[in-house]
């Protein structure tokens, strides 16, 4: 099976560098483009790059020579999939080029997330929001191109809308309190000072509250032809920055629409495998967990220091799920927020996208190239 | 002026050591008598105490000897005003045998902070509720010796109910969700292990939900002569250990009984000097700082890094309040959890207790022997 | 191939977990009885072991009982081969017992290290030393049983004498200063108080000078028919405790006995691959980095956060070659503590046994019963 | 007595508020000019500074309008004495300039440090050093302006030449072998990145091995009419950066020039007070500590959590006196590295300065202005 050609906007930072180490040896990708900004491009991967995961960096990515990150730049070298880690307001401006292009722009940034025709995806959550792609391109002029924008959430909305997902399904949720722990991975590198964390909490990360509260209403909502529909629930975050180096750890109070014992909630998220189903026409996901929310039933967990690797990085652990004075239930979730959170996030959307035949190049061969994503809505 | 003789009930623990600090140099208090576990009794405090402040242990405090833990054993050196931070357990023992003997306990143990006619008091928020002591010797039979026992609240609920006392006197509250991030000081020494927090977070204290949850309750409640009446607020806790060492930070959204804009909220804080009136006697106590709220207005406040030792570490930081989608404000406080919230939680009750006369020694100084808790109430 | 049956003194302490970690999939072992403390014996060891490993507690492990540790109590369940990790004074006692009963007991505890004729081995080093096996049996008797002890270092002398072994061959090392910077997991579980180390630093960690001091000697020694004798090397070590969860750096200064440039050096470590030879039959050890010793150019490696995993746990990490003004050469390394410096010590120890036949129980299937330990010694 | 004016160059970084914070109520100096960079020039210091230390900013320095950090943009303004803390570069640059212009220049930076004729000076160490004011100015054609440059050694050399020199004064000291622990707010705001240091180690800070060795071998050494003879001390040191916020720890191993018991080293430390004697006119510094050597007795002694506040910041903690197998004995020391290291170490300047005459101002009232630098050495 021959691997599909992707590119990296913004291959330098940390999740870019997680990029990296997901998509280098992924069975339905091949990296074949880097692109930096200006100050870097010209330079190999390995000279521009302050590598700082806890693998190497792979020899053949190291390498590679860092391109200017523009569509005419690249020419003919330009792939079809591009994977985006830069900041919001060089995202603004890139990936509509790459779309425009003729890209699939798979992109964790934030700045087209709430865009009225692109789609926010957790696959397990809402991949039926995918279909909306057909309406971006008709907007925007890109049908005949085939590009197109499709984005995954903020990191501490990801771990949130998991274990969120399956209750909304069974029971509703019509309110929700969360206050968060987050680790300084999230804020990149350099990111952090040191003096501000190290022994320290910092109660305050910028515009996370706002975001997190408004992208939990459309991952949970609907795509329909007149557009998204949020889901009809208030969220109220506290975000916190605290001591930690991967994983962002939430405490949530939620009020449900219909009532659940805690037996029927505990089923609701041992049952969610939402990816396991016929409706992908059998295939698996390489980087879908098993489950993607798994409970620990200990006390004192979830907790970053034990969890952080479950399913690969890929599932959110709940714990500590108990009645709320003021709601119904609480609990505690810990998620990775640099693999499911970001870098893992936006790989698992290109999945789904290459199963759902959103790469319709007549030649990827894991999918029937007539499955149309209304059969996938309702997976 | 003479100062009153104290002696210390489990005076090597963290909390033990925090008393040493505070009241060596105490212009009303004399430390006399330190007592310990079978153990220690026997030892030098020096020899018997793993000393962990970054103040020196006092000289004369060093070479002193641990007394067993009883009253029979203290015979004649029983000093009257006996501060106890030993585990709930021991305290639930040896507490009441103090009180018999004619001591005033002042306690940071929890054993009885919930007690039907045992004070729970921040003097700031409720020293009304000394007035319960009469109570509480006709119940126990101590009316003759004079003895009884005083509580501070647990320290994530101290630093709370400060915030919380000006905005009930003027709006009420109704509900309130708080998400705390406490130090591990809180757990005493050796507590959390360096393997358990390090890089982490551990979303789990013993028991500290519920202690938050009810005695905010009873510190916002009134104290008659039917007994205790906890405020009709309803608290929903989420707490957390994270790799801080001293000073807890807590995430609140609160449900008001009637609207407060936010300037009328900051008012509040702003003008809370419950002990700077006349209903003192135009005392000022030693330990009670000037203001025991302040709001910090940058965005990224209040941090324990920075706000540890307002007020000497009696101050209570408030910051980011903001409106709440789902209640009506919402706002982080930081509070000392070893001084506001253990031992000088438990000075501060013992410098208002020898105010009101309630250490009614003929010979104490600084208040006349008739003022009545009464009077104080309207403080 | 068949498994040998393998059983755990001490499962259930950080050592003991690591065993487990190392063990449960190992293609030449199979776990078959674990032992603990009298308060633990009778429970499962998910009920009895506070499991801290990231990965998770394999399931046929959590469900094993936990037995007495002694042989008489395992009767005809007892292993012939019997990893140790309890601590020394516990070691003392029961490890002779073990012995005494036929079994080969790779112990990592300090108990024996220093024993007249107990091999203390690093494989890749001295394992030339195990031929001392005989002399063991025949002075303490257990010659028919087959039974005997042998040793790991330190975690800290093992990191220190990899890097070391390829320069003591080629240059010899007369003078060495060290001064290190050790994980918390070295000290155990509970081990170190969390307010003893966050942000902290503690320069001393009792008895490990000493042991780093000896054991570097007799690793580098010789051994004969006289009992070993000890490398020519003073040794003068700084050790200190620092806020790092796993991993031990050391700063070296070394002054050889011949002289040596950069290169030559980078080349001995470079070219240091002592189990790769024909020496062992050709056989490979599962649990051997292809390069026990790796350098890292860059200026600020090694660093326990990037290098903790190299060689899966089993590599030591060299870097910063630079001349020293007072000694020839000074240079930092950087070794996983609880694998390589412990449990995977360990374990390599028990497979290069294996394959020098000291296991030598007929059916056991990756080795020629006849290979002498002789042979190896100049592998 | 009135107060010195003084300024401040480089004030908004971490050194620059703790000059603020050691200076605001300093009982003979008074900030009445802050400098920083073009960019902050005309702000406000709070507008400008983010401040980062546990003290609150003072209200009149917040206040304060920064200006740009010429002389001649100072103009009437220009305080004669000058504190410096901004980069090696810029220090490079402009404190030849206020030289030049007659202030008196005590400098943090190492841009001059190892001039020919710029002192480099600790007081109790070498303060007749100062005494090459006079070439300096002579040289650099200031004499008629009064201007000069006096530097004070980096962080980590200052705390080891503290409990050094008297041990030079006494047996002489031959070779030195240092490991430094170093703290984050060595590197300054940003500096150190978290994901740098949170559970790590960083073997390596630019410069700063080589720093420490050359001023150390300056600070012991003398001052003649032809210049500075350093001392005839070899060093090896390695430097590393560790989890702690404030606070340098070094292990030493020394080799003497005469023999010393370790109650003769002990005797060294305790009496070396060097300030106190009828040398400066019977004047105390009032940054100098009583005692600018302690010995703390306990094993585990000293820590950056306990130590760090001793005389104020100003003390260097020395503790674990053992033999060297190697040398002669090892130590581990500790000393602030923000206060001692920097700030208060140009403070300490300046008032031996004050007191030696240097800022020959006739008003100045502490010092005879006859008193010279040729009694003073002999102190």
């Amino acid at each position: 099976m021959e691997r599909r050609n992707v590119g990296i906007l913004g291959a330098t930072g940390m999740v870019g560098q997680r990029f990296i180490q997901l998509l280098e040896n992924h069975p339905w990708f091949n990296i074949t483009w880097l692109a930096a900004s200006d100050r870097s491009a010209g330079k190999t991967y390995a000279e521009a790059c302050a590598w700082r995961l806890d693998t190497p960096l792979p020899e053949r990515i190291a390498g590679m020579v860092l391109q200017p990150n523009t569509p005419a730049a690249a020419g003919p070298d330009l792939p079809r999939i591009v994977f985006s880690s830069v900041d919001a307001p060089i995202a603004r401006e890139l990936e509509p080029l790459f779309a425009a292009a003729g890209c699939a722009v798979i992109s964790n940034s934030s700045a087209f997330r709430m865009g009225a025709d692109v789609p926010l995806v957790v696959p397990e959550v809402n991949h039926g929001h995918l279909a909306m792609i057909e309406q971006q391109t008709t907007r925007s002029g890109t049908k005949a191109s085939g590009g197109y924008i499709v984005t995954n959430p903020n990191c501490s909305a990801i771990g949130l809308v998991l274990p969120l997902a399956p209750l909304e399904a069974r029971f509703g949720i019509e309110k929700l309190f969360v206050s968060t722990m987050q680790a300084v991975s999230g804020a990149g590198y350099p990111g952090v000072a040191s003096l501000d964390i190290l022994g320290n909490v910092i109660p305050y990360i910028k515009n996370e509250e706002e975001k997190l509260q408004e992208e939990v209403a459309k991952l949970l909502g609907s795509a329909t032809i007149s557009g998204f529909q949020p889901a009809p629930v208030t969220v109220s975050a506290h975000c916190n920055r605290v001591a930690v180096l991967e994983g962002h750890t939430e405490c949530v109070s939620i009020k449900l629409r219909k009532p659940a014992t805690q037996e029927q909630i505990l089923g609701a998220w041992r049952e969610f495998q939402p990816l396991q189903g016929k409706g992908l026409n059998g295939l698996h996901l390489p980087s879908a967990p098993l489950f993607p929310v798994e409970y620990a039933p200990e006390d004192t967990r979830p907790q970053p220091r034990l969890d952080l690797m479950r399913g690969n990085g890929m599932t959110t652990t709940v714990g500590r799920l108990r009645p709320c004075n003021l709601f119904d239930w609480k609990f505690t979730l810990f998620s990775h927020n640099t693999i499911r959170g970001a870098a893992g996030a936006a790989v698992l959307n290109a999945e789904i996208l290459a199963v759902m035949g959103k790469f319709d190049f007549r030649d990827f061969p894991p999918v029937a190239s007539g499955a149309s994503s209304a059969e996938l809505i309702s997976a």
